[in-house]
């Protein structure tokens, strides 16, 4: 007997995301470059894995003890706990008065998720929400879902060629009171100790809602201590804020999807609220996390001598970007590539601004091979022994064919 | 300087679940038993694990060659074949003419999640979902978000202490053309074949969107084959349907959180559609699962020793519950309880009715400890040499104690 489909018009569902790795994979070329994953890259062009990892993955599956019952719905507590006092610091005074603490995510977008609809049921102020436009696919998404308005800012001066974070002043000046303004990778926040105590006085006095979005600690400086000074500074300035933690790129399990959310309160009792409240939104999007990757974490960042590893090969991979940095630089200069390339060197993290027009980031994807996004940002650590002196060249040699104003000419 | 909170009057969240479980934590008495556990236990109380599962564990630790980056949206594309093929069996018409696909999705609330989001955008219908009432917590709660109004109905008979799967019938006689019908556990529906015959015609005349939520497929029969033939029947006969898999209690990875949502459309056409609707909101739900949990039964059911190995271990559990049905039925004589308890040993699966009144169930929670849902649902797994002594002597003093009308005698 022949059927009618209850689902006659369901249209395909469009692409919406990964047409460049679309393109690049379809490729044929085998100069070809990409230089936009997302993840942290080794030298042989797999994603990086801390060495602590796998021996710790091969410990927790040697532990006959091990239960694989359901986590409760906030996730694995003594994960919480690990990293509360990684992003704060042991000593925070939110922990000695107890008015810090979080749910285990589904990964940083799903930390940001739940706090989007804690924000959007119990923030009392406007549904306004400042982001910056590197963020504004994902996370502003997920804002507008729950409506919010998104308003982007930036700090990167593609004139300049160096990124502002003064312009942080302007954000909070002409924002409404009471509004959300989310950092983006706080540790690359580079301004005077003077300035800040400013802008938290500005903040203070507007009652902006701070919420920290902290991809990859660590991946700044290679300390996560210091990576994280501007988000203790907060709190011990007694700010309630909330903060988005990740821990893809530091941990390298980027499939185990392992995120926080933490929220510093005023008090315990609000905490008490507060999580209680968190806990509920998990427990209605995905009932519990799963516990793998939390496991992980936790036996690392638990045993000082497995800290200190994982510490050690995180700084490895940060001075590996610093030199990629440098080499860039001087295979330029060697080549006599025209402008100042200094901001290659001058920005930190794994991704940065290239510095160059949409126009030549067309010419290195059409003509060269070389995979960046429109946006000129890319991942340092895609480039390797391998492909470095090529990408040198094409850069160049892009530079020469296009001389675009307001490029990497500085002004 | 002080500062006042935004989050002035966030409330405590009302706790929602997990009373009685908590009422039994706090109980100091020695002979306390919880009989309402979600997963399989094994006879020293700690949740079963199929020994492969952690001999897999230390395999996949072991392989130096494994990537941990992102799964994409829909996961693990070798996870979503074997978890098709176990559900519609090898050689199904559907898997010949490619029109039965998956995602992977966090949990089997992760699968009944998308695909509501999936039924609301898209399906064509009149917003009711039939439901039964031990699904109405969780799925339930999932569907009325989504707009659905939920209609319970059920097969269980208090009075005959029986199952009546032929209720099924004034189900769909009495739905609205179109609507969506939950068929929970399919491997417990006991009919005749011709009465699925007919069955199968008045739900395809009617246009019944079947929902299969198979929640731990081979706990029936101990043969996950056997277990799924009802629907292997109406893939044979041509029907589109969506089926949630959940592979909690088959592997005992609880806290992995696995699970398939499983579309079998009419073409492979409309199967591409639809998956690539229900791609995107996997995406937006959860950017992409977790890996490990799905790896692992990858590898079991992919390697046909392993397979074996799992196979058998689920035989050794669903022998071991019918063993403990017979147990309690034989104790429940030798007491000389009054009634019939041939209802025991005629249910199959984990969970089963006990067949006593509200009050009855009452007295078991309040004066003998045992902790037992309203329902008279209880879990048979959470019976253990250790234990079922003090059950059959106390369902017995239940009994005796109060002679609800309408509870165990048979009429």
């Amino acid at each position: 007997m022949p059927t009618l489909s209850v689902f006659l018009d369901v249209p395909l569902a469009p692409k919406t995301r990964g047409r460049l790795l679309d393109d690049f994979q379809k490729d044929e070329n085998p100069n070809k470059v990409y230089l936009a994953y997302e993840v942290c890259m080794t030298g042989n062009e797999v994603p990086w894995l801390p060495p602590v990892v796998p021996k710790t993955l091969m410990k927790l599956a040697h532990d006959p003890s091990q239960s694989y019952e359901y986590l409760p719905e906030h996730g694995l507590e003594a994960f919480i706990h690990v990293a509360t006092e990684l992003l704060v610091g042991r000593h925070s005074p939110a922990i000695v008065e107890n008015r810090v603490g979080g749910v285990h995510t589904i990964g940083g977008s799903g930390a940001i998720r739940l706090a989007a609809m804690f924000l959007k049921d119990w923030h009392r102020g406007p549904r306004v929400v400042y982001l910056q436009p590197s963020q504004k696919e994902q996370h502003g998404f997920i804002f507008q879902e729950m409506g919010f308005i998104i308003r982007e800012y930036t700090f990167w001066d593609p004139y300049q060629l160096a990124s502002d974070t003064g312009k942080l002043f302007d954000v909070v000046e002409h924002a409404p009171e009471r509004s959300i303004v989310v950092l983006y990778n706080p540790g690359s926040f580079i301004l005077p100790r003077k300035r800040w105590i400013k802008l938290a006085k500005v903040m203070k006095r507007k009652q902006i809602f701070l919420f920290f979005d902290v991809p990859d600690q660590g991946f700044i400086s290679g300390d996560p201590d210091r990576d994280n000074k501007i988000l203790r500074y907060f709190v011990s300035q007694g700010f309630e804020f909330f903060c988005s933690q990740c821990f893809s790129n530091s941990f390298g399990l980027y499939d185990e999807r392992i995120g926080c959310l933490i929220a510093v309160a005023l008090s315990n009792e609000a905490l008490l609220h507060i999580r209680s409240q968190l806990d509920s939104y998990a427990r209605y999007m995905w009932c519990s996390p799963p516990a793998l990757g939390s496991r992980v974490i936790t036996t690392i960042l638990s045993n000082p001598a497995l800290r200190v590893e994982w510490k050690k090969s995180l700084r490895g991979v940060v001075e590996n970007i610093m030199l990629t940095r440098e080499k860039v630089k001087e295979k330029l200069r060697l080549l006599g590539t025209p402008g100042s390339w200094e901001h290659i060197t001058e920005q930190d993290g794994m991704h940065s601004f290239l510095g160059i027009s949409v126009d030549q980031v067309d010419y290195l994807v059409t003509k060269k091979h070389i995979y960046i996004p429109k946006t000129g940002q890319f991942n340092l650590t895609c480039i390797n022994n391998q492909n470095i002196d090529y990408i040198a060249q094409s850069i160049n040699e892009a530079i020469l064919a296009i001389d675009s104003p307001g490029s990497h000419l500085p002004r």
